[in-house]
């Protein structure tokens, strides 16, 4: 695997898509528009082989694709990237509804019986969706150790080689203790575990906060 | 502080219950009929001054409840505890709903946007209510080490007071960091969570797994 693609120009995108160049993949940042002025700076940021796009022409040389979007836009980001079959797909959104003021709750049709990270598998049925690293801000996705400690991160999916590859890449980041929660439906309680993460950043306002599975 | 009553014969009623009549309070636990055979034979295991009766009575002269009921009946049994004006309500219960198989969802009215903890609270609006516990099995509750760590219990509610007061009884069950979530809508990622815990457990077959919040 050499060559990634990331949905999404946010904050989420900018810096997951910079650790992957300095690790060394081919890193293209794709957006609704090619012409993305956030995505022209973070080229200019990360410099090498990085490149920009729309979400199809960061998708279709990519081994790997990286779901970056806000979670009320993720669906249609996933369907405008084109035939993602057989890749790898990194879904790293949240289904928050932020339009409720503080903590947010999900979005209700992605909420307790269903989630993002199924609705993301079933709008690309061929493609390997893994679900992980959206429990935590995107410092810490990229440098655990961020936290302050060596956390935990969860993942799941349908398909068990795209977990193993998926594993390889978080322990590039620095993840250390990986845990499989089983199939894609898992998603239902990582996307739920956000809310509690925005419990402890609004009650301690650490928001490299981050948690260790006892097991 | 020295009496408790304890809602529900359930095997967390009566580990929790047994915890707290060896820590020297005097505790009665409740349930729906007087002649509870599950309550006869707790009260021959613990001994002391432990007794039985029905929820009015197990709460009538007690300090602080905890309320260790079935999601789906917990509601009727705190009601049925008669006037908990200025108790302390510990609320340790989930509302999972399994009548879905594994894993079970949360109970649909009280999933994302509300909470069995605040229908505890609405239900007795005068009564002091404290969220915790509900995130480990009943053993790991009453004797943290038993999860092989130093696990995170977190906590929520409306008066700072009473929170203090269950800290101070989490403190004698072992439990060394305990976090506030702030008010009693902390509950609805606290039960969400459980999902969370009940995945960990189907993935690793461990029914002692917790969770130690890095802040």
């Amino acid at each position: 695997m050499k060559t990634i693609g990331i949905l999404g120009t946010g904050i989420v995108g900018r810096t997951v898509g910079k650790k992957l160049a300095q690790l060394g993949y081919n890193v293209t940042l794709g957006s609704r528009s090619a012409d993305n002025e956030k995505a022209k700076q973070w080229i200019a940021d990360v410099g090498g082989t990085a490149k920009s796009g729309t979400f199809a022409e960061a998708a279709r040389h990519a081994d790997a694709v990286f779901v970056c979007t806000k979670g009320d836009g993720t669906v249609d980001a996933v369907k405008a990237a084109g035939d993602l079959s057989g890749k790898l797909v990194i879904d790293l959104t949240n289904p928050l509804d932020s339009s409720k003021g503080m903590p947010p709750p999900l979005i209700s049709q992605y909420s307790n019986t269903h989630s993002l990270g199924e609705a993301v598998q079933a709008a690309v049925p061929n493609a390997r969706v893994v679900k992980t690293l959206n429990i935590v801000n995107c410092e810490v996705m990229v440098d655990p150790k961020k936290s302050g400690g060596d956390p935990t991160m969860l993942l799941c999916g349908d398909d068990d080689g795209a977990k193993a590859e998926a594993t390889n890449l978080l322990k590039e980041f620095g993840w250390n203790d990986v845990l499989d929660l089983g199939d894609i439906t898992g998603a239902r309680s990582m996307e739920a575990y956000v809310t509690l993460w925005v419990r402890v950043y609004m009650t301690t306002g650490n928001g490299y906060n981050a948690m260790k599975s006892i097991r």
